[in-house]
């Protein structure tokens, strides 16, 4: 466990500290569970009460925050210096140390300086692994693939050959990267297997969450963004091509041959039809169902997706179908019209 | 395969049986398909037809059941009584015995009594096994992680560094627990990561499906209550807190900070939103999206999830929209009102 | 890299080719991407014009296509015959040779000829694999499974004891087959696990996607019939039986005991509820939820699914609701019903 002063803290974030520079801390705890030897951060204003009751040896705030006191530490985004802190001190993950004499590493397989493989991993042959590359046990990086620098694979993650990885990526646990697109000729009731000998292709900066599937294109690449990230048990179809710094919530499917924009974003469980070109910055409400092309900006919901103030106003209506049918029979009753006709005496479903 | 009478049968399970308690079964089958030497059970009076036509040796029914046979064992509830003496007699599942060579197990961990472990199980460093703990093949137990006794890893599990799991759990193949949770801070186009340094903690007697992934909290904990079932290919994400005794069918994703109580039950494919309060006894229906906190007990449904009776007539109400809009147009007709305007003439959509 | 002669394809695939067939190509593309040394194939009519600009060595087309060039062959489907030709010549997948010493093979298991398994694979007891059966890097087979001719099981798959794949069957990484079906009886607040003491059985010609689950039956079998294809992601509860030659996109979810006739399709992230009967040739669009039976051939959408047509007149009424709310106002403004209450004066939501 470490242990930091906050005068090394502040001056590492380039923040405005009154107190005690000497005084140190030993962990990083939400505001109320936050102890005399934690650091804590105030980031939602909505909290702001709690400054006065938690524990904290030091608070990160806001540079405005109003008042004052020798705990707070001040900065510009006191999440992403909590972010910081805990990358820099607190976040060390254990792994794998060295080569495991328990892996299979292929003779032709290149491997970099200061690469860590855990046991039971397998590499292929002409496998690439750039410097500081670490694998932990149980993962399978099939032939001919290539992994960037200081990329981290966790457990029994499976790589397929010739998928290309940038540097800096991070692949969570039972992720599969590569496998073969879906793609069939059918003739008859026979469904004809259509060779998958594309690859997948990921740029630098780009995390993978646990469980997540990335096909191999039909023929050429399926592509993720640099920057982009990906939650856990995403499905990425092939010859998707997904921009840069791009958000992927849980359990969304894009379909085949889609193509993304830069820094768009979607909400878990959204899916994305085939063959669409949906924009730059758009963003796709969790459940929807995106089944047209979308320049963007945009933000979309529904399933179908539609621009999302059309789709709430669609939903309110429907909410205010109850009224409306009292209404109609209101003026049935006044009118005359329909009142003959049984089916219309009753509202109810 | 055991051969077991059913005087013991009877016996084990306080039923009432009046036939030759020296007969003996060596199976259990369905009530259509037990032959003379199957056990069966009738628990769905619909199928009490059945009864007359089954081959079975013998056949657990409520002890209410009208009519009598000398192939009957009455039991308070049969499909519990069934459950239990397949548990009894049928139901060993077949894995490693003992600590396979095959495997790579730290110096620092503490292994249990009665611990079996497989081929290329990869065990890290203070890990923590209790007695009679079994881990198929290929999976991998990171650093510091604690699991409890009796429990039982499939092949290819993921346990993260630092994981808590109970007694008397099961998690299958593929599932993936204390990955980091989806968290970032972003600037411009970049999303810093939030390391997640917090762990997941599963309570005792919880089942985890097949591919279903676990979050690891950013800070604290991501919980499982005792006794609650996961299916497959679920998702929690981090600091999610679910109650006791809640089921958490096949697809569902709760995304992060949100809180379930006890015995709620999510349909397949259901999600919930982040940051809810979602009491106990909620059941929300399969496919649903819930996007508020609600209190329990309830039974919410739709996308975005409401009380059933309001969806329902909701659901309703849209089914009959072609019969509101010729009731409307029968009244423009007959009030004149509108009549001009081409758009109102057909209602064609 | 293969180099074969337009001749040598020609033949293969039955076509008219005029041009010079000892001219030979070394990979296949896109027409937009494909150079003078690539085949590629024109399937959808709209990319006629490519024709006259792709720089392929030559171009696979249908029989009846106006106009001439010595760089087409005539096929009957050049879509099948582009798959045909990838398979036969480029599409070789690079795997295990041999049986890696890095495994682990139970002493009982029968293997057949040119089995080739990779580093820790694990094989349980009594297993049979067929012959020319290849498994990947970290897969585990458990006890008494089998495996048919010809099957391929990518790295890191699991296999539940007493599984059944048939012939020529592929299994992408991270699925797992036959994990316990998820089955409780619920006495209080205690859920009792049913013991799932089925098997799962899989046809010949099965492709089963990455992370895919299919559960084990409770009694009996879980079944999947030849010639269905199952993309990436998707559940498959206990005691499901599809037919023969389905198409099962990516992350749908079957729940336990319903039943699928042949031919039938479910498209991205549709589920169906359990205990239905689903007939042949039911084509259920991406995203719907199937909560009662329907016989086929029918075409469903939406949550819940109904007819397409139905679905699709009620989307397009609740898309007019604004109009119809509109014609209402009128109605009233002109007969003078309901003018007198405010909630009626406007229309806004």
């Amino acid at each position: 466990m470490a242990e930091v002063t906050l005068g090394a803290i502040a001056g590492f974030l380039g923040g405005s500290f009154d107190g005690d520079p000497g005084r140190t801390i030993s962990g990083v705890k939400p505001i109320d569970e936050a102890g005399e030897s934690d650091l804590t951060f105030l980031s939602n204003p909505k909290y702001a009460g709690r400054l006065a009751t938690t524990e904290a040896a030091a608070v990160l705030v806001a540079r405005g925050t109003e008042g004052s006191s020798e705990r707070w530490i001040r900065v510009d985004d006191p999440y992403v210096a909590f972010a910081r802190v805990v990358s820099r001190w607190f976040a060390a993950v254990p792994g794998p140390r060295g080569i495991s004499p328990l892996s299979s590493i292929a003779q032709t397989a290149a491997i970099g300086e200061g690469v860590a493989i855990g046991a039971f991993v397998s590499i292929g042959e002409n496998v690439v692994l750039g410097e500081r590359v670490t694998i932990h046990p149980g993962s399978v990086v099939g032939d001919g693939a290539v992994i960037g620098d200081d990329t981290l694979l966790y457990a029994n993650v499976t790589v397929y050959h010739g998928s290309r990885i940038g540097r800096r990526c991070i692949v969570h646990g039972g992720a599969v990267i590569g496998s073969d697109g879906y793609g069939f000729a059918t003739e008859g009731s026979t469904h004809h297997k259509i060779p998958q000998i594309g690859i997948v292709r990921i740029e630098d900066d780009v995390e993978i969450g646990a469980g997540t599937t990335i096909d191999r294109a039909t023929l050429g690449e399926t592509v993720i963004g640099a920057g982009t990230k990906i939650d856990n048990l995403v499905q990425i179809a092939h010859n998707v091509k997904i921009g840069r710094s791009c958000l992927i919530v849980a359990q969304v499917g894009i379909a085949g041959s889609t193509t993304i924009g830069d820094g768009s974003v979607f909400g878990g469980q959204a899916g994305a039809a085939g063959h669409l070109e949906i924009g730059s910055r758009v963003m796709v409400a969790a459940q929807s169902a995106v089944m047209k092309s979308f320049e963007g900006p945009a933000t979309v919901a529904g399933s179908p997706a539609r621009p999302i103030r059309e789709q709430m106003r669609s939903e309110a209506l429907v909410r205010r179908l109850p009224e409306f049918v009292e209404r109609l029979r209101r003026i049935e009753q006044k009118t005359g019209v329909g009142k003959s006709t049984p089916e219309n005496s009753s509202e109810g479903a």
